[in-house]
């Protein structure tokens, strides 16, 4: 999930942007869904590619379907860093979060009733000999790459094209984490099954903390990568 | 397989739509290789990654190659909601649905002839633990995701570019579902390895229903999605 | 590999089609890399998936780099069914053919220097409880599918975009035949490893055989299958 | 990584070439990613095709993203490679062989603060019965494909369509050797974790001198290949 929301890149033929409401709809759906396969698979097997692979399919299938319509956000990072960007207003952006609140409680729901209680369904959490820094540093150092590469190829390509490798950095990542802090990159990938479960550990803050700070990390730096382009006016962005 | 039929979709350079001979044709092998590859994998194997990746991967290729023929159903759900859509004439579904039943025979029968008896060649099955309920909640769920994926695909891309982002789906629902109900999403998935290999259970009805009342309730959904849209007339769809 | 040479395909910015000694290169290093990835990871593990996967990555990007030169057969099936198309000269046919035997010849001696004496270099083999019959029919079968997809891809695609579905039917049939009769689904992929190791059966000849006949049946489905297209002349193709 | 850098390829609507500076920070950032992402999988796992992804879907993402502004080089081998081309200047050579160095040293810090002494960080190493010429050989002969593939694919393609077929040569590579000496393919994959962990061995020459002599010689094959086209000027090449 999460691509950079843009006016305009209006792809799938539509004459105007989508309305705020069916937005919200993709939200919702979209941080549903993601929770919803990705916590799913996590919670019946810890083979690290096969939870990788879940993770970053559903990626590349909701941003390529979502991304279009809403920007595919399904996460309060990379919300958070484009409501910095000043193209979402303020009821924006708190729609944004709330639908993907939403989004994260109904999964947590749907997992619950799927595999019952007496499961993590899927939580992420420390492994053993990780401490909470390396957590951290695992969901901060992801997410700022993350969310390079997601302002990186939503400025250049449509959400369709840019959904391959926006996937691909998920897969990425969940191949260096989900073992270890078990690789949220979102909060809300870590809020649904957790409350579903009433798996709270100390150290949750690292799956908010980290992954807002990362996102939020990422832009600047994207922008200081912009900034460096034209920084002597010799070579300018067509686009952006 | 399973993707939406339309007229207006004339890829692949022909000057006139395929005659009706030709798409029952495409079906029916459509429908056989599909069950022949994906269940052919799964009679062998329980490993997670490798089935979810086997059925994934024939549906991809299928939708590519056969997609823009016969739009790609290979499913009782997909043809049944697309009749529901008014776009298929009663002559064509139930050709549809007879040429998909015969390539899933066919292809039990190759099976069969494959692996001999004594296997359920790979007939989906409840795996303990797993209530009948939460067998049809799979189903049911994963195919209105996979309604709605192929509905929004289909209506702004070429079957060729929706052939990809569709098999991710089929990827993302068997590695939920394919170590816990067997995850058909299709009727014919169940029948065919059912029939040859003489595997009956009582709750097999999950597999014809499921997929069945998925698909029509996820065609339900794009429409009020669609319909959400155009709600107040501030914004209209191009296409569709 | 495997894909249909045609002078119309001029893809990659040529102003003429390739000269035959740059195809022939191209057959020659194509069949022999094909092996060399694909027998030289089988000689190392019988996991189903990374086996598979090892043939249908080294496909894809085989198919994707020397299609546009050569075709990209690599394949003794897929040029006697091409000449049997009429579209290539007796010189050709033979060259092709002497190439590709020359690649595997290579491919032979490059796992050989690797991995030593002492193991079968990847030789497809019967696994125990698979008959001959059961062997000749997954050679037989995925070849026809695979034949007939590789007209079917060819005819309507470039041979880049073509390359991705034709390794992904390549995986579903190693998936399907991998841990069975070893997949040769080509006569070179037996011939280099066998005749490096000296590993020799009776009942080789199905990865001859097979293949080469499976190549042929293919490539009359996809006749007959236009033919039903054209029957009452309502209906035609804009290209093949 | 691993891309030809070449100023006719101007993708993502740039107006002018991008200024060396921005190049040495996409080079910088791209080796490092490489490293982190593909020797920090590796610390973890010695799966095969676990490690062999990670290596291959970091490679596909990276020149994606970087491709098309420095190149996506990410490897001495290349840059050296291209020097020989006498596209580059020496100034750019020096500035992208540095840069790499950096990122690699930066990449090996970020593994130790992630994983602590007591481990290689994934620095590549001869399994045991793998001799230093088995070792050689494969780091030799997989970057000659992988420099000959990079040539042949970013001549007629944008970096973009290049990162796929590229990212899989690498994956095919890594399953043929990662389990056998570590496949670095890369002098600074082997740089970064052997400086981090202090793991030196007296065969790790293998490491720098293969993927260089290797890019040499897939460089000189190139031509050759070229060179054999135009042989008798009866055929041209429109580009390159």
């Amino acid at each position: 999930p999460y691509t950079k929301l843009s006016s305009d890149n209006l792809d799938n033929g539509f004459v105007q942007p989508p309305p705020l409401r069916v937005r919200l709809i993709c939200e919702l759906v979209g941080t549903c869904l993601f929770i919803f396969f990705g916590a799913g698979c996590a919670t019946k097997t810890d083979n690290l590619l096969t939870v990788s692979a879940a993770h970053a399919l559903v990626t590349v299938w909701l941003v390529y379907v979502f991304g279009p319509v809403s920007g595919g956000h399904f996460n309060a990072g990379a919300t958070i860093a484009f409501a910095f960007d000043g193209k979402m207003k303020i009821i924006e952006v708190f729609g944004y979060l709330i639908a993907q609140a939403a989004g994260a409680l109904l999964s947590g729901a749907l997992l619950l009733a799927l595999y019952g209680t007496g499961t993590t369904l899927g939580t992420p959490g420390l492994q053993p000999k990780v401490t909470v820094m390396h957590g951290f540093a695992i969901e901060f150092l992801c997410t700022i790459v993350l969310s390079f590469v997601i302002c990186f190829t939503t400025a250049y390509n449509k959400h369709k094209e840019a959904a391959f490798p926006i996937g691909l950095v998920v897969f990425s990542s969940f191949l260096l984490g989900a073992d270890r802090d078990g690789a949220a990159l979102n909060p809300w990938r870590w809020l649904g099954p957790a409350v579903a479960s009433g798996t709270y550990h100390s150290e949750a803050w690292i799956y908010a903390v980290g992954p807002i700070g990362g996102f939020l990390v990422g832009y600047i730096l994207f922008r200081l990568y912009k900034w460096s382009w034209n920084f002597n006016r010799n070579t300018q962005f067509l686009q952006v």
